[in-house]
């Protein structure tokens, strides 16, 4: 009744994913770890199984469900593997680093007739996103008309571009955007602040929504993400993060993180305890490989309108059945 | 030393222009009062004189200083009055409703070769938006790179279009945005959302910042104006705008009003002991003519933006040195 | 018709009263100023009358009505004067040092059968008090059962005491409680904090109601007032005191001032227009000579209380009917 | 390495203590659940085994440790059982009715020679106070003066008396005070409000701190917890306890649960997780017997002191050294 999880990369996601299955997950137990460093996977795995082969993680028969959590440009290989060896795949986002390769994975899972993938777009489950889609349809601010998005980053590395921004950043709000609203983005535009860095992208969905985000790398001030849903007969937006606030030295309010690991905690969580969960009952749940293609795909475009200036047409392929 | 100002017009900015004077503006008198409706203006007008022709009120020597709170189709014909008059008038925005006729005044003001026209643009005297504008100058969140505003009506006519909504409600963000960055809008690109109402219209400045707007004509649940500017080093935004907050049935909270009055009711006040303290020391303050012609070109530019979809150039003519 | 306005004493409080008399009050105009130092009076009078002696001022015909802004012991002495000259006076918080001179004042008031005297105790202006007097008294917090004070204050001289906390400080809440409640305090007992700061006095009122403040000398982090009524439906409490928020060095938030001055400058300007036209209109505002009679004997009371550590009894005479 | 928990009582509590278990915590499974309905125990039970005698579920070899959720006065009597039985224990608050019953507990426990008991204090891991000790053990606001708290419950059963105020509300912030300050009360009054609710409660504590608590058990505008720490340098207090603000029918703000369950639901879910490792780590976490003692003790003295209206000297036995 315990799901034996193998947790391939112990870098700060991969760890803390070993973290939360051990101390903070019902029903789930670390059975094998993998790193290329074998003294590295051996530390983290403990009692558990060491692995520097990802692909013997995935086959060890002692193992019944993967975490990925390896570079970006692993990923649609480790989780192609997985649907190969019919294991359940909490896959960290991005799916794949381009479109062409995430829709290799979606198209294997079409294959194997049966959803193993899960993306980690841990957004879907943060407490304050969970209640702006609850009460949209809920119909307690009526139809919705316009999301806005803020995502800001305390500081970016010197040689971090605006594609980057778009790819890494932006692709989350892609993700929440169309998991809020029920909808799909059909349009996309890139306003470049000052030396490229904040940007401003406005979509419109196929609902006629509009979709306004703010990306700022080197906010400085901290890591902050907000978003608010504004429809007809009201708006619901995300309430400050912290659960104290102070009076010190001539200020009231709260404290910002540096990064987002202590905004997102608690979203982690949730998503590890809701996936192994998801395993015993079998209803997926999260980002399926379809939402993982569909976010990756539209970076793209909007890579694309960035470096054009011009409103871009976004398109995709057609949703198989499986995900609907 | 006390100023003797006539007011023209007694709608529901005419009306409280005079109780600003009467009751909360230091060194000011009401010296008479001109509506089309004799009756209506002499019982305003009180033991002032009351007239039923703005020109003579505008040519009565009693008359020292003039308030043009009438529709807003004969705002430029009554400030050129006042230039030709050779007196000092605080003009309700817009200062006209095109461009051409705005650009008159301003003309006229320059052969006068001296400013006598402060446009109503009244949240030059916000206490918010001052503290933003001195916050930015001081420069306490570094280069300003961004401008969010927010302008939600809880209601318009069911005749109201986009295009009102812009020349009505926007052209107060072209102007509080041009104040609040010293800076000029180049470019525009108007959104709609379903139905046309809300609009997002985003703006590039001459230098490179972005200023996003949303303008909501119909969000029901209140008159609600925001603006943040984001700077390099952190942000400063409005505070919430009222005095107390509850809690009641279920909700903690404060309150929105349904209009404009209550959110602005201290920038009119402040404005209008500014207007008349300026004339006083012969130091404009506030919106000059050319600002209120910028604001209402840059309007009618960004109504053909909005029906063409397409991203606009705002093309404006040389600021005379009257205005430098 | 406009009020001339003599105002006596030119440190912080009578210098701000000068210029709100000059700046922001509409009928009224600065006749005569009074500084012990000559030089100092006529430099604040500018082109008005300069005094050294308070009581020539008082006498003076050109003056109509009298601002105190003189050292506390003086305050009794001189609304005597104004009562004798049959001139209305606002004399600043409190109205003497002692209840038993305070009463005095009240006795030569009702002796001369018309209230001339407004005590400066400006919150019952601050726009904040007056919202949550108006919410309790149409009833929207139901029956008010309970009233919240903070009173924090960034730093106190060294030689100032917990009775000089009282009679300096909390005789701010003593008056805005009666004020916000309409009840009257009948017991006080004060807890002493390590070192004897903060205090926290509970007031029982002839309504049964508690009223719970705690004053603090030494907060450091700013000044900082609050309020909170709570009612059988519901509450109602101060709003941050601030018209912006930031965002910046990991925090969010606004700031605090060092003093009392911006927190009540609004209340300090509205208390001065209503001040004016109460003498125009006949009708008496703010607090009265019984109120700052009260003020005074129950700060005394309070005082023996902290003293004793015991719960007092607080005793007062009757009220005469000229405050009815 | 999976510890197999026995719940006693199947209420809320209980039943929520079972989901914990099984959904929401690491390393342990439910193994048997206990009702004095045979029927409803077994329904909740599931697969694991059903007790209707709750000494028998202590006896079972099966079971390893044990989770009381029975009414009040059951408590003080199965802990005692679990303690002879050498299992460790999760006991609701109260420990025990009276202070005599508790003692027995302590007196048990200490016999044992060690730590099997923990009360269910769980606020003791909410996030909020849990970030207030930190700062204030950091030294982040100075030396702790002040505790104010507010516990408002939104409507209590008619036959609610005071004393079931202290003994089932203000227990909380008992226990919750001692937690935050390290220090220990050492007098304590009560003030009434009218009819009797709400109460406003001071103690000094054992290093002359002022704790000053409101208990409002028919606040009726919802249920409504806060506390705030004052230091010589600075305060801190719960920020809002909601994950997003929303503006509709001209409000802004956020809402208010109707009972205890949604504000802590975290609390108690960190308590169990906690409570399982602290068994597998063998360092005890938590309020221990001795503070369930003393929160008990402590809130007989209070009632005494509520009936007498009179300041009481809060006397206890001394800690044993098990506990120190």
């Amino acid at each position: 009744m315990t799901l034996k999880v193998g947790v391939i990369g112990t870098g700060v996601m991969g760890a803390e994913h070993v973290r939360l299955l051990r101390e903070e997950t019902a029903g789930a137990t670390v059975a094998a770890v993998c790193d290329a460093d074998a003294a590295r996977a051996q530390s983290v795995a403990g009692a558990a199984a060491g692995f520097t082969d990802p692909l013997a993680l995935i086959a060890d028969p002692e193992v019944e469900a993967v975490v990925i959590a390896t570079p970006d440009a692993t990923h649609a290989r480790l989780a192609l593997a997985c649907i190969a060896a019919g294991k359940p795949v909490l896959c960290e986002k991005p799916l794949a680093p381009t479109a062409e390769e995430a829709l290799q994975v979606v198209s294997a899972e079409v294959e194997a007739g049966r959803r193993l993938v899960q993306v980690g777009y841990m957004r879907r489950f943060d407490p304050a996103y969970v209640e702006m889609r609850r009460s949209r349809i809920a119909g307690e601010i009526g139809e919705a008309v316009l999301l806005h998005n803020t995502h800001r980053n305390a500081a970016a590395p010197e040689w971090f571009t605006g594609a980057m921004a778009v790819t890494n950043s932006f692709v989350h709000e892609i993700d929440i955007s169309r998991w809020l609203l029920d909808s799909e983005p059909v349009s996309a535009r890139v306003l470049q602040g000052p030396g490229g860095d904040p940007l401003v992208i406005t979509m419109e969905t196929d609902r006629g929504q509009i979709v306004s985000t703010e990306v700022y790398m080197n906010a400085r001030y901290g890591y902050h993400v907000h978003a608010q849903l504004v429809g007809r007969d009201g708006t619901i937006e995300m309430a400050a993060p912290t659960a104290t606030v102070t009076n010190h030295s001539l200020r009231h309010g709260h404290s910002w993180a540096e990064n987002w690991v202590p905004r997102f905690r608690d979203a982690y969580r949730i998503q590890m305890t809701a996936w192994v969960r998801s395993i015993r009952t079998g209803q997926p749940v999260g980002a399926s490989a379809w939402d993982g293609y569909v976010a990756t795909g539209i970076a793209e475009q909007v890579v694309t309108a960035l470096q054009t200036g011009d409103s871009a047409r976004l398109l995709l392929g057609v949703r198989p059945g499986l995900y609907s």
